[in-house]
């Protein structure tokens, strides 16, 4: 979803280049290096506000996260929760999830999550979705052998979008849920900002599992 | 479902040789003499009280249907449909789906139709489930290279089980409607029994539609 703009954004990004990588290219293939420890990267592709990545870095501290983010308010919000935490296992990137080839080499990513992302419901902007066949492309050129896509949506068409196109593109799927709140599954869950205000309105919430 | 026994039912088949066969396997290869024109033939795996494959075969008099199901009492009350209808593209059979490929020669069905089966919730009956892959490899055992398998269900757990089967099985998704009834979808569905009592309580059917 669109931010309002806010002044203070661009700046604190600007301060904390500790945090916040602007030129990812850069970084390719030496992702490591940002880290405290080498241990495996998990790439949020559309971070938002950065509820998951931030979570997630805090639950798991054995890997490394980074979300990836192109609204530079969004990215500004991330950053004030990544401020407070201080977390050693968490980089935020304001970039364009379209680049991710160019951010990172092949095979360097051991997961990747897709939470919420933009549906883009009319056919003519099919290409626009994370889930759309050239992104996929991207995901398996940047992912390990093992690595997995964690794709959750509360979007119906969106969901139904890319069980069909994961499916064409011959990913292999580990698990499905149609009721992500309603399941086994929900006891790990982690949620985005955006998930816990949609799902408090009993609408279910659409996640697969999935690897090349 | 299980249906009450009614003593009507057997002595009614037997009375009808027409319209039910009762030993399938004497017909492997050789179904179309059983119908009026030779034309496309379609299964329903399981076909219940009969609504649907009536319907299915007054909507479309260019194909031939055939509807299988193991309950003397449910063949028994479809039948009365039929002895109702009079349909020359019809046929039923009083049999267990898992003997499909005795019933069937290689290639003779165009499409098969599995609508509202047993969930078989517990993890020890996963075989029995009509999306199993001993079920999809006779399915796809009988079926021509262009024929499809259309799978309709309620039940949530059958469906998030029969996406990953039929993913793993490597079947190509032709199209997923996770609320069926309320989709484009919707215009072109003929309801099963179950199906229209089911929706009316407002919980989604969830269709999957799929080749091999």
């Amino acid at each position: 979803m669109r931010l309002r703009n806010k002044p203070w954004a661009k700046p604190l990004i600007d301060a904390n280049p500790q945090y916040v990588v602007t030129e990812p290219e850069k970084f390719a293939g030496k992702w490591q290096e940002r880290f405290e420890k080498e241990q495996p990267i998990f790439v949020e592709v559309g971070t938002g506000k950065g509820r998951f990545i931030v979570e997630m870095a805090e639950k798991y501290p054995d890997r490394n996260f980074i979300g990836l983010e192109m609204q530079t308010v969004a990215v500004g919000i991330a950053l004030k929760k990544q401020i407070d935490a201080k977390l050693p296992n968490l980089q935020l990137v304001c970039a364009n999830g379209s680049g991710l080839t160019e951010f990172f080499n092949e095979g360097e990513v051991s997961g990747i999550y897709l939470n919420f992302s933009d549906p883009w419901p009319k056919k003519r902007n099919e290409k626009r979705r994370l889930t759309y066949k050239t992104f996929l492309e991207s995901y398996e050129n940047v992912l390990n052998g093992d690595g997995r896509i964690e794709f959750k949506t509360d979007n119906r068409g969106l969901f139904e979008y890319s069980l069909c196109s994961m499916n064409e593109f011959g990913m292999h799927f580990d698990g499905v849920w149609l009721d992500l709140h309603d399941s086994e599954e929900a006891k790990e869950n982690v949620m985005t900002e955006y998930e816990e205000k949609f799902s408090q309105k009993g609408q279910p919430i659409y996640k697969l599992t999935a690897h090349f």
